[in-house]
């Protein structure tokens, strides 16, 4: 049996929260039973909760919460004026070493500047980069930045690839992953600047993963890499454009099979095949992405997940604390580090 | 009865040119009679194949070209050395004014370079920008820039809103089109300085197309805009992953209908419906991306397309031919430059 696991959560981040944290809580601790929780939160809403789920109750520290975050409040408000807030005080007992990681669905830009306010950078990373995984052809794959970084240098998206790695270790089980840089093309003198910059430092050094080259963006579904390295914004705009692009399949399916009897005769009969698949692309299995370069592990769920959804974010939690994530990227980090040719050559080019 | 017009066609681009080049053309001579060919290329193979369309030969008139600009060949080698190619005499036509349009299958960056270097930049736009359609949940919808230029200025990002709703109205038919910026949120304050500034002009000036505003990537499948304008890179590797993502649907419904034979039962059932919706979403009735920005209507079709393909990108530079594409971005653009302080404004801002 597994050592005990403490993860504080946020009870009140999220559209359905706190229902649904305590819900997502009791599913997680169903099937990781070493998981303790620290819930953050109005402390008696929470206890209400927790009555209807007696095994979940004896695994569970409430700590009263007096403010929430709200979806729309500012990263610069929650900074200044919630000391108090939930969200805040579970990051904080990250810090304080009574959790080992935290969940949280609440207001993303708030959850990234406290996090980063509270635990600080990890040495060696300059900026914080956000990361998700999801199905592709060939089994899952992870793409970092989602959005935490709108213009990123050279020597941003090299750190992107060697936390992307580690995440890719940790979360995915891959011992040795691909990385491949997000470009407009596969060829080395193709893209902008920080992009090839960052292509050549990632083929030149020897980390503890593949870098394989440039990748487009048919490559991510095609699952060519383990790890997708891009920008904020790309990253922010590819990823949910492919949400789109599913949620438009799905609804043109729904209008072909109700195209006539036969055809609807025909999706019944497909129908526990066609359910099973849609359970293979759920996007709640998918829920959770985590803000890597903190000195602490913080995953943010979807806010308008359900108990389904956040439990998976719990699991990507657990699942960074257990794995070695740091001392990997550390040693990837000095590789990075020591290579001084490389570091001379990045701030002149990536300014360009 | 329409006038007749006149297009050229470089008949040796393409992974199957001429052959695919010769049944897109007759497919498209048989669907619009007025089309008129101007073919270039191996006269020889152009009149064997020929042979087999007597309707079509009687609309074609060959033009030897003895040189090919081939897939590997860069920009700067079709521009030095290439001046028999069938691309370049082919573009030389519309220069000359022997035809009205031209549409080639094959090198994407030679055609762009040459385009640009025989026809010229359009009076009022800085940079080219590449523009094509797709299917969305409420029709179609366009995307520019799709990789002409990685790095943009709000300029560049005005001025292909601007080029955007005109292809929207000659391609689209749509009278005022609704145009939106991809950003990673729909918040005035987000995004790269570029957007965001871009995105103050297009709301305060008085184009002839309505400013939606900033759109996200899931808004693209859904079809909030008429026209999505972005950035090259970000444009073409976002298209890209939607290609990737409709890849990955169809390969795991191809796997779900396969698990039993009652799955499979209710696919033959359902086949039907489900072929007229793959014929919807077939990629060859969206192939024909289009140069936006040169003195000339410039198509280019995807080089590993078919004959349906090649008369797909014939019927958009149709389109784009007839429709009053010219005369209304001018309108917009005389807007855009005699404001004198958004112009003031972006060298600053935009240069961050």
């Amino acid at each position: 049996m597994s050592a005990e696991l403490v993860l504080a959560l946020d009870a009140m981040g999220g559209d359905s929260a706190p229902d649904m944290v305590i819900e997502g809580a009791a599913m997680a601790h169903k099937r990781m039973p070493h998981l303790r929780f620290q819930m953050f939160g109005d402390q008696d809403r929470i206890r209400a909760l927790l009555a209807r789920h007696p095994k979940l109750a004896g695994a569970v520290e409430i700590r009263h919460a007096t403010q929430v975050i709200l979806p729309g409040d500012k990263p610069s408000q929650a900074l200044r004026k919630s000391p108090q807030s939930s969200m805040r005080l579970a990051i904080e007992a990250v810090r304080d070493g009574a959790a080992a990681g935290v969940v949280s669905a609440g207001n993303t830009g708030a959850l990234m500047a406290l996090g980063r306010f509270v635990l600080k950078m990890q040495t060696g990373i300059d900026r914080p980069a956000m990361i998700t995984y999801f199905p592709t052809v060939r089994g899952e794959s992870a793409m970092c930045d989602l959005g935490a970084n709108t213009e990123c240098d050279a020597r941003n998206l090299v750190q992107f690839a060697i936390m992307g790695a580690g995440f890719a270790r940790s979360v995915l089980g891959v011992e040795r992953p691909t990385v491949g840089l997000l470009n407009v093309g596969a060829e080395e003198q193709k893209g902008v600047e920080a992009v090839r910059t960052a292509g050549q430092i990632l083929r030149e050094a020897k980390f503890g993963f593949d870098f394989h080259g440039f990748v487009e963006g048919d490559d991510i579904g095609a699952g060519t890499v383990d790890v997708v390295v891009t920008d904020g914004f790309t990253g922010n705009a590819v990823l949910k454009a492919t949400e789109g692009t599913a949620k438009l399949i799905s609804s043109f399916l729904n209008t072909a099979f109700r195209r006539s009897w036969v055809s609807m005769l025909g999706y019944l009969l497909a129908k526990p095949a066609l359910d099973a698949l849609r359970a293979k692309l759920d996007p709640r299995q998918y829920n959770g992405a985590l803000f890597l370069g903190l000195n602490g592990v913080v995953v943010k769920s979807h806010g308008g997940t359900d108990g389904e959804g956040f439990a998976s974010a719990i699991a990507v939690a657990a699942d960074m604390v257990k794995g070695d994530f740091n001392e990997r990227i550390h040693a990837d980090l000095d590789v990075f580090d020591h290579r001084e040719t490389a570091i001379a050559l990045i701030p002149a080019k990536a300014a360009s």
